[in-house]
């Protein structure tokens, strides 16, 4: 293994070396995995780890049935900074404070908000929703002011089994719980099968919320290098899975936030039979997952055979935060979630339940995330262009997947703490990158909500923003 | 302390065997405590607490500046039959299959609901609750749809905090923290002030649901002696609280389910003396506080100078259950369990918060639960008179002081656990009483909802109840 280890990084920095001085160009292919496991006498297997590696670094891309390239200018600017991709460490989380500093700002009216990731109101259905609220009240007002069962409203749970029917393996009524949101069904899932002092794999970067979960829960965090487009590194992660060096990997597969990747269908194949080969549960975070703009973007769970992965959801990002409606569906830890729910909230609320029933009934719902996509996809287009041009050179976007985030990459001399503050000065909300990892990294990134349609003063607050990141 | 004990133990069964042997009898003035010491040989203290613990066994009354008295007939059937109640031993709960078994029923509409505690539909204002409802969500589309901070929506908190204005210590609007029902409260009250394996004092009988959170997060329970009348013997808890035996105490002083008991004033006052003393957190479940009968009940949350006690509430049994709407005020542990509710479920829904924030602001929700309170005050004499004359010679029921529910003394012959049974078998659901502790009490108990208005149906249904009782 060790040896392994050593020809990898040796190899790896070989090739680096080779790419940075102008050896392979940009655009260049490189020898095929055959030729160069002749010239560096190592296996073929060491050599595809390589690649991998390079990939996630930005350095080549994969073109499958095409060969291997060195990655285009715009892509080579993914070069890490202050990463380390490997091996790294499990570390503990204390971000909280710094998040709710960075999230202070989000409820004040008066600012610009780039910081938030939600689409805006104004492209949300807000007075559709709630006259259907008022309809189901009224038509049926004991339901809504009794009690549900545990298990969640019939109705609302059939339509939620019905939408895996295209999974090769689906979800099915019986294994839902209805949560008070998504982030309830993931601390509910790390409750279930992690312990105070467990460590769990997360990508990096990835979404704040989940390392404060595990800093106020006292879990570690691993953060497994993670492709701006592929997602986390298998490799990687089998090794900590290997070495049993985590009790649980914490994935979002669809629209990830921030990067704004969707893994293809054979990663999150492969992801579900690490989990399964290793025995180590897998908390899936969809939240994002309805807005992939392709659409039809299966989850992880999708593939999930042996019951490894917890999957979690709700539509706080898709159709209305305020409603506080997730589920879960936890495959073999089903009966120790549903313990901790029942009695950390006995049942969820009854009225949102209804509601959803009847949206997605009516195929109210399937309409408008449809039309959600297309929204979020021109948003995130023009959004991303504005920055571009507004930017400094060097900066690096990458059209995300789904979503409406975008993951700016800035000039390494730009700290993104600093940004946010003088941002906030001007009257513009942020969310500055180093908070989506629990050690040094991503201080150069910054992200930014596309939620709201570019108008004037989305404009004119990109520009600012943009004049502050030259003054650096 | 070993030789006081004994003492004490000692002199206890010395009282009781006179009064069983009729030395003394029912409504007989006992000698005073200064008598006693002298006869005894022993410090006017240990008296005291004689008293206490026969008073908590139902055999005396203390009545102040009367005198002690051999209890009533009434109250001495009170005699605890399988409970030794001093010393009790902190025990792992066991509680869950059992207490899923019983609540199983509870959703089936062609039963008779004896079983579960809550105010009936018809007596509910449910279409004035919904009304407003819809008016909310129509007049605060927005707010409605949006995420709330998570301190809680202003006008709501502003509310809540208003109705502790005649507390010696009122709660502040800044100590509030809004919640997914009572449930979480308390559930995240027990994971802010204790951890896995420590032991949690709990009132015998309780609330079967505080016990099952308790086993699912694996804390031990105390069982500490409480009286049907004056709540838990604050001399078994002051023990417990100087030996370092619990991390927390889990209270109800208003209306508790099951034993239906307000405690009075002084003593809410010296549990929280007690509480800030040894420092010993004070988990208090106030959920049927606003349903006490006489009004006006204040929690022991009212007399906590020291932030010792965490109060936890919602509008579950008095408004509106299926609206999942609670709040806990921490006090001096505000910060780590505002750390645990934001990663549990980030903020609480909307639409309630600004129905709620409207139903106090307008006065609806005070007026409505003076007349709950007449009208529960009227169903829970009038259910126990009916059971007292379906039921075998034996029964006793102590008419509570508020909520809904009454627990059923039954003769020893009968098993509530087989009760439950046939009663089932015959379209009634019922809720035994050995759910209500951790060990083996309370088999001849069991608890019957009062929150229906006595009619045919039910009357019938009692009138079976009874048959099956005297038929074992």
């Amino acid at each position: 293994m060790a040896h392994e280890r050593f020809l990898y990084e040796s190899i790896s920095q070989q090739l680096r070396n080779q790419i940075r001085s102008g050896t392979y160009r940009a655009g260049e292919r490189l020898p095929s995995v055959r030729r160069l496991s002749q010239v560096f006498g190592v296996s073929i297997n060491t050599v595809v780890q390589c690649f991998r590696q390079l990939e996630i670094d930005g350095i080549i891309d994969i073109r499958p049935r095409s060969g291997v390239f060195v990655a285009s200018a715009s892509a080579a600017r993914h070069q890490p900074t202050t990463v380390t991709h490997f091996p790294s460490l499990p570390v503990e989380v204390s971000l909280s404070e710094d998040i709710l500093h960075y999230m202070e700002p989000h409820m004040e009216e008066h600012l610009v908000h780039l910081g938030i990731a939600l689409p805006a109101r104004e492209i949300m259905p807000i007075e559709r929703i709630l006259r259907s609220l008022r309809e189901v009240t009224r038509k049926h007002a004991l339901q809504a002011w009794d009690y549900m069962h545990p298990h969640g409203h019939d109705a609302f749970t059939h339509q939620l089994a019905r939408r895996s029917l295209n999974y090769p393996v689906p979800i099915t009524q019986e294994d839902l719980i209805i949560t008070n949101g998504c982030m309830e069904a993931i601390e509910l899932a790390l409750r279930t099968v992690t312990r105070r002092g467990d460590t769990v794999a997360v990508e990096t970067p990835t979404y704040y919320g989940a390392l404060v979960a595990l800093e106020v829960m006292q879990r570690k965090a691993l953060e497994i290098p993670t492709h701006y487009r592929d997602g986390m590194c298998l490799y990687t992660l089998e090794q900590a899975f290997k070495h049993g060096r985590v009790s649980a990997c914490l994935v979002s597969c669809n629209a990830q936030n921030p990067l704004g990747f969707t893994m293809s269908a054979e990663r999150k194949r492969k992801l579900v039979e690490l989990a399964t080969r290793y025995s180590v549960p897998l908390i899936e975070n969809d939240i994002w997952g309805d807005t992939v703009y392709a659409g039809n973007a299966l989850p992880a769970k999708a593939y999930d055979e042996a019951g490894m992965v917890i999957y979690c959801n709700s539509f706080s990002k898709s159709l209305m935060p305020g409603m506080r409606l997730g589920w879960v569906a936890p495959g073999r830890f089903h009966h120790r979630l549903r313990e901790l729910k029942q009695i950390s909230s006995i049942t969820t609320a009854s009225a949102p339940q209804l509601l959803m029933a009847r949206l997605m009934e009516s195929g109210f719902y399937a309409q408008h995330v449809q039309q959600l996509r297309r929204q979020l996809a021109v948003q995130t287009r023009e959004t991303a262009a504005a920055v571009l041009e507004a930017f400094p050179a060097g900066t690096r976007i990458d059209t995300p997947t789904g979503g409406c985030v975008l993951w700016v990459g800035l000039p390494n001399r730009i700290d993104s703490r600093v940004l946010f503050d003088r941002a906030l000065t001007n009257g513009i909300h942020i969310f500055p990158g180093n908070v989506f990892s629990a050690g040094p990294r991503h201080f150069n990134y910054l992200r930014l909500n596309a939620g709201t349609p570019i108008n004037a003063r989305l404009h004119q607050a990109i520009n600012q923003l943009g004049e502050m990141a030259r003054a650096f």
